[in-house]
């Protein structure tokens, strides 16, 4: 058979069975944009005559991984939100209200490059002004399941003082579910099937009943997933809670919502019963370990949804929070915060950690039969590690298979050398091939400090922990 | 003035006074192994001719970091010893039995380049045969503090079943405290003060009080630290209780261990009360995040130590824990694991995590009249990570400055591009040049697969996890 490229040589984790399919000494074919092999390299060299030949001697050979919450467009507010209270009210609000969306679009393409270098092959991107940001996945080559956040909140809501009711603006909801529609209408299914668009309903306490049904008859009419932050901190029950008198997943099982339809983010203030009601309604759960612990000091319980048979995965969330963007910096966070909350070191072992990254993220996402696991026919999202840096010393196969404990709890994402997109070789010795990486730092710092001008004033007249921390010269 | 070397450009934080002591655009001058001149570019630059000058511009200068706790002869074992209960009874010492020192000492300089890579210059080692490792840091040129770690334990003790009392060799334990005061003798203060020698007792669980006592004394009459393990695990309070009737930390006090002398590493288990007693005691804690959250499942009481007025800091341990020694790491799992712990986003904040892997480092080793922070008079260990990197961005100064937030929770430690330890250029565009790092690699590499073969019989007779997980496919 003729091929585009092999790849032989290195130890391979398919991530396909129960566990993470390990080969020694594999191999793996692409032409075009799919798998035709992966196997012993023997088998797969012998029915191989490839155009070009990767020899990946002491690599790792790993399906792509999958980012599967997202915000890019908050890259460029890294940093300026920490160790405070009130996060998005004190910390976020102020900054975006002075964002401009080619400014966003700008910060976006540094998380993407950051997600790249870090083996980052699908980013389920969740954030305003998709139809902008979207044009930086084209660009720069990576696979994307976005949705525009659509929510009735206008830009100056962290004006309002804490813990008061939003007020909703539904003509902002028209314009932002339009857009949503939009983004569907022209950009799902495109690029070779790259690019696919579901919808983005904000949160259950960001817009009206009306607007929410509105979309859950979108995603019925479209059969298509529902990406939501749902239960994802004490400022949103208690909005639910002023407006309805219910909690959110009270409120999402009375109108309909908790089914396979659901992509249920963070789930931090869900209760026990609230978890195990979410799990077994075939909703999925979307853990971001890095994130919440960070802003809101807590280990939501993905632990209880996957005991209760739920499927989950991990996301990388925001910059400003996380602060990374890096899946290794998340399935290390995943494993020990589990271990920390339950007390128990077996808890959250890596080969989990590992799978949330991959082949049950693309389950969470829908996407399965395409991505998040080496097979043949599936798409050719694969990264090639070195075997030969420090972190993952040493390389054992025997007795004890060390690589991936080490990959988990060991590596840190620069180990990631070559990265392959839908049969394209979008990084190659650590540098994007598609694009000019200095240029695009360079216009997104501008586009930070531009930002930052304009917000000074509002930021200045705040009374966040961070500008106390600034102005006593801790920072 | 003439200097030897000019660092110009780079934004500075010198770790000195209460914060971070930042200095937009700053400079640091060199001459020998000393700091000569630290302050803004103009200031600097002006009244020095220097032999060699680094433009640092978009570069962030610091003092290099200090792991406080790291046991570099057991790099060899990283990742045979994950997710499992009983990790040293099971996972650690059916390995270590089959140990040859050789075989650590090859390892270990793998560890110790993983460090300097990730910004490490000063390193606390603690392990056996500390008269092999020793040579790796002579050769490399890092700055070490050692300590032979002192206990009467047979290499075979992994053969007893778990909870049984440990019968203590004192002919072990002579021979062990020989070698550190042979190691004091022999290097203490040697390569221009580079290494400096201090006491190592295992824990008050691994000797007889009798040997212990014997340490203390050498303690006082050569004026030095005890580095030792303390609470470190419910394994040690049960030897404890079974042996003495005493928990650690009531043991210790009761034998005159608890003043300025001591470091206490982990303190795992001690209670609220133990923890105020030991930090009130003048002894120093040293908290390793990532190691006792992956092997323990635990976050230690490291707040409640510095809440008590306790001068504590961050070590990384060893390798088939944590598992990697950077840190980088243990900066952000130190501030996250706090934060969950106590359920609260403002605690553990990213200034303090980098004053404990800085100059509260030095405080706690004895060191910070030479280390720690950038000051005209100490050592030069000063360490240059690259700005442009996407983990730093945005850079901001203004209003909010975010280089230390994105220093903590973002960069990974490959954002080091230069270290200089004692005056000297040791590192230079991520690249070791005091050996050949390659040859280092291949060397351990060989060493841990041939201990993996001794240690075969072992490993496959045993009910560990992680080899339960081997055999399910699961790895």
């Amino acid at each position: 058979m003729k091929v585009d490229l092999l790849i032989e040589n290195g130890h391979v984790l398919t991530m396909e069975g129960d566990g993470v399919g390990f080969i020694e000494h594999g191999a793996i074919a692409i032409k075009g944009n799919r798998i035709v092999a992966v196997g012993h390299r023997e088998e797969v060299g012998r029915n191989c005559r490839a155009e070009r030949v990767i020899d990946a001697t002491n690599k790792l050979i790993m399906p792509g991984l999958i980012d599967a919450h997202i915000h890019t467009g908050f890259a460029i507010f890294r940093g300026v939100a920490q160790d405070m209270s009130d996060w998005m009210q004190k910390g976020i609000w102020p900054f975006q209200k002075h964002l401009k969306p080619e400014e966003s679009k700008a910060g976006s393409m540094v998380n993407i490059i950051e997600g790249i270098k870090a083996g980052t092959t699908t980013f389920c991107d969740y954030d305003g002004r998709m139809d902008l940001l979207v044009q930086n996945y084209k660009k720069i080559g990576a696979r994307a399941r976005i949705a525009e956040m659509v929510n009735e909140i206008p830009d100056d809501i962290g004006d309002l003082p804490v813990g008061e009711l939003y007020e909703f603006n539904p003509s902002i909801g028209e314009e932002k579910l339009k857009r949503n529609l939009d983004l569907y209408e022209e950009h799902h299914d495109t690029e070779n099937g790259r690019i696919s668009v579901i919808l983005g309903p904000h949160g259950p306490d960001m817009m009206s009943l009306e607007l929410l049904k509105e979309i859950q008859n979108y995603g019925e009419k479209l059969d298509t997933k529902l990406h939501m932050h749902v239960a994802q901190g004490d400022r949103e029950i208690l909005q639910m809670e002023k407006r309805y008198g219910q909690r959110s997943i009270a409120f999402l099982e009375q109108h309909g919502f908790l089914n396979d339809r659901l992509l249920a983010v963070h789930l931090t203030e869900a209760t026990d019963a609230e978890t195990v009601q979410v799990a077994k309604s075939g909703a999925s759960m979307i853990y971001c370990a890095g994130s919440i612990g960070i802003i809101d000091g807590l280990v939501p319980p993905v632990h209880s949804f996957l005991q209760a048979g739920g499927v989950a995965c991990l996301g990388s969330d925001q910059a400003p929070g996380n602060n990374c963007n890096n899946m290794f910096n998340e399935m290390k966070f995943a494993a020990i915060l589990n271990k920390v909350k339950l007390k128990d070191p077996r808890i959250f072992n890596a080969t989990q950690s590992l799978r949330m990254a991959t082949i049950e993220a693309a389950k969470v996402m829908g996407i399965e039969h395409e991505v998040g696991s080496l097979r043949r026919g599936k798409k050719a999202d694969v990264i090639l590690l070195d075997l030969g840096d420090p972190s993952f010393f040493p390389v054992l196969t025997k007795p004890i298979r060390n690589i991936v404990p080490n990959l988990v709890y060991s590596t840190r994402g620069h180990e990631v050398e070559t990265v392959i997109i839908d049969g394209n070789v979008v990084m190659e010795n650590r540098e994007i091939l598609t694009i000019d990486e200095k240029v695009a730092l360079a216009k997104a710092q501008n586009a930070a400090e531009n930002v930052s001008k304009r917000a000074a004033f509002d930021i200045l007249n705040s009374d966040s922990d961070i500008l106390a921390m600034v102005r006593d010269g801790l920072l």
